[in-house]
């Protein structure tokens, strides 16, 4: 499998520099070595989360995050919207339900982002203890306008919980300035390392919401995460995956050098350049443009092929793996992801084998 | 830090081949080749965890997959025994308390294993729904005898929850043969991996209390793992650290080609070697031989030495790390780990640094 270029929504491809300190020997992690390496990654992420408050590491994937967001900041009953435009937001739906909040689902449509309109019209009247929505949905290739999102929330002083787990450190995502309340993502999407770890932020205003949680947590306990992390010399409660804490602060260096600003304008080139090649192969996309994901991008799959088909062509032919549908669109769509490390010549590559599978299929 | 000996309760030392397989690009987690991975890895598992019954993998740190047992097995309210040696009985009662279950703890005192005259006592008048109780406790180096209270146990008919998060595939613990009814572990102790996953297995009277276990839980809903385990194709209900199942993909594989009954037995030569070797020096364990854990030695310090000195003597001067104290025994002891990958070169090693650090401080 090491010569298969994943053009999938993560785990995404990961540098060879990344590669090699994962696969060094762990430090121990009560130790100068450990405590240095890991200080270096909370300045890192803070950078990256755009916030003047910790971000907190989490030895799980990015749904272990959604769920310390949901046990920390609320207790049994409180009733929350959960705006969704697909498979994620009906996960962060379940994780709410699951700990007994009074959960509200609004489903925006599949292929569709938040309208703010619905939105703020729900807000004004709902009374609604927080906001949980997805920033990038990968199931469909959407993103949402968190910046206006928050806004409106904002107005109506509803706390806003942003999964950003496929879209953090790839398109923008300004934490304090847009007035977001938590912030969570993971190690395995546009932060180009290994799986294993989930990352979240909290607002001042979130902070507070945690000292009032009665909803029971041990491992995933952020104010416990929080000590640690604020610590002159930071550990964490249990032992973390240290080999990716590793991975991920090579990872962000290299990712601060190149600059967050550079980086999102390298995706919004690559989000445009996929729809235009895919768009004349005479093919359409799932969402309009407008929302279009410059993350990932999901092709309807014309009548005459089928969606497998295609997928197990670049797979097998030109060892490029994109990956189907999910949920109601299983079938119906293809999605290629390029988040993440990305050169041109491993786009060009994956551009050029779907071409190839549209055509001999 | 690569020439470091890590001579500590985890992470360990990870060998050659399994670090290289914890560098590669990981799989996608959605394929061929990963299902194919992870059915060896669970076959793995339930050779190593002596069971029938499925192993359920998580991406977490030991600590999760205590969390998981806690989360699945019981209600709040539900009254539970912590059999406690130590720093790791004290997590298992925080995490049972954490979760609204009426826990006892009954201390059986640091450096001390499980008094079993006393456990029997316990659990005749208690009417208690489980026993919860550490196999190997790292913080003193004490192994209770598993097998003995499990029997007494099921005399009373109470379920046993077994923390082997330092112990499993290091020394025996047949879990169907000795009727426990979980166990839990991680990959970077015995199993010769990088942090990052915990593993748990549950008998059959474990599956049926998931089913009427009201507490929340989500991430780690062990009913929805193993789902994914029984598909024919084996998946986990969000992204994996799939590197690390990859790490201990392998390094199962070589623990089980060696075959676990040369490992214990190896690991019980070890033990014994430590111990003498300790003893010629001058140095008292602080358990007593009978209960001395095989996988690490808890060594008291005497007075005219400081226990950070000789830590750090050791570090600086041979590039061998030993840990010191926990809780009550911080600046007491020191213990040195002797679990997972190991060789003779090493081990003598650290005896050296060890030997030197006390002649010379």
């Amino acid at each position: 499998m090491e010569d298969m270029l994943l053009m999938t929504p993560g785990p995404t491809m990961v540098p060879e520099e990344v590669k090699k300190v994962a696969g060094m020997q762990p430090f121990h992690h009560r130790t100068e070595e450990f405590y240095q390496l890991f200080s270096k990654l909370n300045e890192n992420l803070k950078k990256i989360f755009q916030t003047k408050n910790e971000v907190i590491t989490l030895t799980s994937s990015g749904t272990g995050g959604m769920e310390a967001a949901v046990a920390n900041l609320f207790s049994a009953g409180d009733k929350v919207l959960v705006a969704s435009i697909g498979y994620f937001g009906e996960r962060f739906y379940d994780i709410a339900r699951a700990y007994g909040l009074d959960a509200e689902i609004y489903d925006f449509g599949w292929g569709n982002a938040v309208d703010l309109d619905i939105l703020e019209d729900k807000l004004k009247k709902g009374n609604y203890k927080a906001l949980l929505v997805t920033h990038n949905e990968t199931s469909t290739g959407v993103t949402n306008n968190i910046e206006n999102i928050a806004k409106i929330a904002n107005r109506y002083n509803v706390p806003v919980i942003v999964d950003a787990v496929s879209s953090l450190g790839g398109i923008p995502l300004k934490m304090d300035e847009w007035g977001i309340d938590a912030v969570i993502t993971c190690s395995q999407k546009c932060l180009m390392s290994p799986p294993g770890l989930s990352f979240i932020a909290l607002s001042d205003r979130a902070w507070e919401m945690t000292k009032t949680s009665n909803l029971p947590k041990y491992y995933f306990d952020l104010r416990k995460a929080r000590e640690g992390v604020l610590k002159p010399k930071p550990d964490t409660p249990a032992t973390p995956a240290v080999s990716t804490i590793m991975a991920v602060a090579k990872a962000t260096d290299m990712l601060l050098e190149k600059g967050l600003d550079n980086v999102y304008k390298k995706q919004s080139e690559y989000g445009k350049k996929v729809r235009k090649y895919v768009k004349e192969l005479g093919l359409d996309l799932l969402p309009s443009e407008e929302v279009a994901s410059n993350l990932i991008t999901a092709i309807k799959v014309p009548e005459r092929y089928k969606a497998s088909d295609i997928i197990n062509y670049m797979k097998e032919k030109h060892r490029v793996l994109i990956t189907g549908g999910q949920g109601p669109l299983k079938g119906k769509i293809i999605r290629i992801g390029h988040m993440g490390y990305l050169t041109d010549e491993m786009l060009d590559k994956a551009l050029y084998a779907l071409k190839d599978a549209i055509s001999s299929l």
